[in-house]
């Protein structure tokens, strides 16, 4: 796979955003920094009491790869091919994450290249960070230079030399064929002495701030009268604008994918998207209700793997639905993944390569895999020259909910829990069998003796 | 300077120890996930209120890097040696830890090896944690086994091809030469499953449950009977007592230095030494006071050199005391470092080397140039053979508080603000100037006007 950071992002944005385009389908996958884990997860969660749980675990984690593995029919080739791209993401700025200990380990051990994603890590703004800072921008543009205002103040004795110095040099500078000085680097309040002084004493110079952070922060003195200072502060205001462009990053991405329309596939992806909305998109409305709908607008069509996989008539058939195990099965009678090549001149996998689980664009390859696999068993047919959303209607737009006892999806169209699934509740034992609504019943008016019996049968399978 | 990761720390351990016990002094620096940073500290903090913010953050980011510098006189050199080294410290387990993008970032761009952090870091644990552990271990040693026991599951349909194959390896297994058994990696529900078959049909076996994470555990089949099953918990229980004593980890260096009782050297040290007492020794007192006397059971005799550089005769010939510009005063008239080589065969740094700032073990190592440099000022003398702390009594147990008005430090002996500072009222302007008592009574009972002025004058040095 292509791995892309900050240093190349620039030259591969075209060439993936054609990928997107010509696709007939793309595969997804995320990194994070760590989950909240299983632990928190209550069993007996409505879909909308997990999407609480899994918001907050959005605000707080980072997704930090996305793999992105786009899969298309070549009429030439007359099989499909993929490209996959491994993108590594890190946002800008001050603020901060959390991460799990155990899964930064895990990553690393896996070869997660961490020196690369915080050293090159692409940015990403949602709407409204970007909303903010073009309002930013244009306050800036209109602002006057606060600096050069306010009541004089004593130069104490301890700067009396620094402040000669600064003037010595400003001096040299004015005789000199130089354009600009660089001051050297000080502190805050030195800055506002200079400022003072140069206004005072040097009336054919200005001072510019240069350097974005608190403590790169230099003076520099440029020659020139008002009108400079004017075409200066314009020309750093297209900088701005420029720089925000840059810092909006990968969410160009995502807002492809969203333009495009094409169907998404993803495995146990309810992460993936929640991640997805709220770092590229918009921050994840507060209620499941509102989710939904923005989800709906953002991605008309999604595939949750593993949703499909725990659903009639594969349920009965596939035992374990996790990512490597699902694709082993689905390599096998009475399956079988559909022949697939790496798009030409492009980056991918070999379909027999070394098993790179938990790489991004690995995992989302192996999703694009089984959801070929799964799809042509609906189809009746190896070669696959195109998706029929009809074929697999009853499984999109539902996403896979884990560690649930009865209700195992979220129905982004639909009603939640409009299909009865039973699977979860058979392992569970023969008490609560094809009882969805009982178990939902003893939840929340719970005769203690049958919740206490189903809570001590459930704790055996935790 | 030496790297030490889990791979190379017992045999650098009994080094480090020696290092420390044969050492004049001993120069300390950390390296944090992220910093709350001065934002959030108020100017008018009490030593009490800042130590209550300083410890909320030291619980939520991670100390990553700890360098350690130790400098004796050599006497066959007659002259200062050094021997520096880098521990990657990162904790085990499933907790989760805030980070700062900008901190990392910052970090990997200075070269930082978070690959080798998060796959290779030490771990380390405090007192309380320890204790913990040890309890737990005692607990597991005595207890039964419980998944032996509860009433029998009904194997479903579905599982009961699996369920075919597993006696039927157990079989092939009986009649084998093998010792013992490792059956596939499978769910709890299907471990469940197999524990009650095999103690139902398999008499002359047991099960163990091998891998610590829940990921990895597998079910393991031995021949014998209890006395052998008796025997194997005993050898588990061994190694999980030499895994916590392993787990210690870099908390025995800390104590290898409390035992010493030698003087510690660091720079604005506050956040270092209350990581260090966190992490490796106890979590840190809820109350201000309790911290003190703690820190001086700790580490009896410490030394900032930020403090020492801020105080009498220094204060008004150093103006700048951060610590690569200090290290830069101290380096020039009327200043000057002693000669400082490398202990013989050890690692260490290079006195007009590459500057390395940022990195913890260079840190450390310029920290302990500039305390000797102000040591030899106060000592008149550069050739330095031993550190009489009467002569530094004056500057001892007084840790640096930055973003601070008019109390610039926490006197960890005595009562604070046991010493007037007027340096930086100095800064603020004529107002206030030696005004300590008349600032602090401000902030209690501020007569509106008079607070005006002062928030005014002091946001223009912000």
């Amino acid at each position: 796979a292509m791995e892309v950071t900050k240093d190349n992002f620039k030259e591969v944005l075209p060439l993936v955003i054609q990928a997107i385009n010509q696709s007939n389908f793309i595969a997804i996958d995320g990194e994070f920094s760590g989950l909240r884990g299983t632990k928190q997860f209550n069993l007996f969660d409505y879909p909308s009491e997990r999407y609480k749980r899994v918001r907050e675990e959005c605000t707080d984690f980072l997704l930090i790869q996305m793999g992105i593995c786009c899969f298309k029919y070549d009429i030439c080739l007359r099989k499909v091919v993929h490209e996959a791209y491994d993108f590594y993401i890190f946002p800008n700025g001050e603020g901060s994450f959390l991460s799990q200990a155990s899964s930064l380990s895990f990553l690393a051990s896996h070869g997660f290249d961490f020196n690369k994603l915080f050293k090159s890590g692409i940015t990403y703004l949602n709407n409204v960070e970007e909303l903010e800072r073009q309002k930013h921008i244009q306050a800036w543009s209109q602002s006057s230079d606060s600096n050069n205002e306010g009541r004089d103040i004593d130069i104490p004795d301890q700067w009396k030399d620094h402040m000669s110095s600064v003037c010595q040099a400003i001096e040299e500078f004015l005789i000199s064929d130089e354009e600009s000085l660089k001051l050297e680097k000080t502190n805050a309040f030195v800055r506002r002495l200079i400022y003072q002084t140069v206004k005072k004493k040097y009336p054919t110079v200005f001072l510019e701030l240069s350097g974005k952070e608190n403590n790169d922060k230099v003076l520099v003195v440029h020659k020139g009268n008002e009108m400079d200072k004017a075409l200066l502060k314009q020309r750093q205001c297209e900088e701005k604008w420029k720089e925000l462009d840059e810092d909006v990053g990968f969410s160009k991405v995502i807002s492809a994918i969203a333009t495009s329309k094409k169907l998404v596939v993803g495995h146990n992806m309810l992460l993936d998207i929640c991640h997805m909305m709220n770092c590229f998109h918009k921050p994840l409305p507060a209620e499941y209700e509102d989710f939904k709908k923005e989800l709906q607008q953002l991605f008309p069509c999604i595939l949750d793997t593993k949703t499909m996989a725990s659903l009639a008539p594969y349920k009965d058939v596939i035992n374990f639905t996790d990512l490597p195990k699902l694709y082993e099965q689905l390599n096998k009678e009475p399956f079988g993944i559909p022949n697939i090549d790496i798009a030409s001149q492009k980056s991918g996998y070999q379909v027999d390569c070394d098993s790179q689980f938990h790489k991004a664009s690995y995992d989302s390859f192996i999703t694009g895999c089984c959801f070929l696999g799964l799809y042509s068993d609906l189809a009746k047919s190896k070669s696959i020259t195109t998706i029929d959303l009809d074929l697999i209607k009853r499984y999109t737009n539902k996403i896979f909910m884990s560690r649930s006892i009865d209700i195992n999806l979220f129905n982004i169209v639909k009603e939640d829990g409009s299909i009865i699934f039973d699977f979860s509740v058979t392992h569970v034992g023969c008490h609560f069998r094809d009882s969805r609504s009982q178990s939902r019943v003893l939840r929340d008016f719970p005769g203690k003796l049958e919740m206490r019996k189903y809570i001590q049968i459930v704790s055996t399978i935790r």
